[in-house]
């Protein structure tokens, strides 16, 4: 992955502009679980994920917590550069879900480039719209969603993402993506594999009836 | 209100693009209970409040539905101008609260503003932050905050806006701000009417001790 492939509206951009980008974006490994901006850290700058998987959540001050959306290659961070925009006043956590290399833009440069050039600034703006449509589909999964149905959609994607049946996660990080407490993921859990849609081992799930696990988180 | 107000910006822009904004904006009036963008509307366009007051909501295929967020005079509606972005997936009902004044900015004029001038591009991008903002503080209360005191807060919130202790407000509609159901409300308000926190008579409810019912919804 290239920085110009991050930007469809790359050929829109001066000169001055690409090469702003180019000589100021610092790759960055990150290991497996680490985390990479918090409610503590400075503003650490627009990320562009460049191999791996990245999630970004809220938690509150007892440590529960919610996953608002996840990033793999090609997706862009724009909340880790909140700091840009004034009224972005809310926490938002990211960590490297597995070994990562990510792109960083370092925000005061992004912002400069915000204010000079129009297609960036009207990227920024459908980046944002990107994440707006993906939590508006958080909002309407918690509130009309029965549980069942979530887990069900959840342990697909989880599938689809680590391309296996199989899937090496604890309950109490599943509780976590899903706003939850540890009892509930492995009530509902038990219950699927009574059902025979899952089998349950020490730190495993795997999916053993992904067609009606389909059908349940419909 | 006039138009430069909502844009903290006029100074920055052009004579031209103040003149567009001055020259396409409509000013309508809409009765209270108007549906005035659905998603069955075409993009109505940029909504500035003049006076009044609209809801912003999402709403299932079951009529059920949550208020995303409320807006007052000098608030701006984006999203009523969404097909501007193609990032914007997710479908919002405005709908009068009150009897409202609103000034509307085709959606295309904005558009092309949008395009020419790198203050108003990024003042979008500052609005869609401050509903952001709105959305995650929504989700938060939603998973981490028990039923009685998003009733109690939203109450508070309501006699603020109203300017008045006594609401009149059915149980369907706060279900509906809520994003609950009808007898979920009935049975939380007959107890807080049990606590003294409110008076309950047909069509209103009067907040009878604001020190508890604020002490609640913390």
């Amino acid at each position: 992955m290239d920085l110009h492939e991050y930007f469809p509206i790359w050929n829109q951009l001066s000169r001055d502009i690409q090469s702003s980008l180019l000589s100021n974006a610092v790759l960055r490994k990150i290991k497996k679980g680490t985390v990479i901006h918090s409610a503590d850290s400075d503003c650490t700058g627009l990320l562009l994920v460049k191999s791996g998987q990245l999630r970004a959540y809220i938690a509150n001050e007892n440590g529960k917590e919610i996953t608002v959306y996840r990033l793999a290659e090609r997706d862009i961070c724009l909340f880790t550069a909140s700091c840009i925009m004034r009224s972005i006043q809310f926490d938002i956590t990211v960590s490297a879900e597995k070994d990562s290399e990510v792109w960083v833009i370092p925000a005061s440069i992004y912002q400069s480039l915000m204010e000079k050039s129009v297609a960036i600034a009207n990227y920024t703006n459908e980046i944002m719209g990107m994440r707006f449509t993906e939590v508006i589909w958080l909002i309407e999964q918690i509130i009309w969603k029965s549980f069942d149905k979530r887990l069900a959609g959840f342990l697909l994607e989880e599938s689809n993402f680590e391309e296996s049946e199989r899937l090496n996660i604890t309950h109490e990080q599943i509780a976590a993506h899903l706003g939850t407490a540890r009892e509930v993921v492995t009530r509902m859990l038990k219950y699927f594999s009574e059902e025979g849609l899952v089998h349950l081992a020490r730190g495993t799930i795997e999916i053993t009836n992904s067609s009606r696990l389909c059908e349940l988180a419909k």
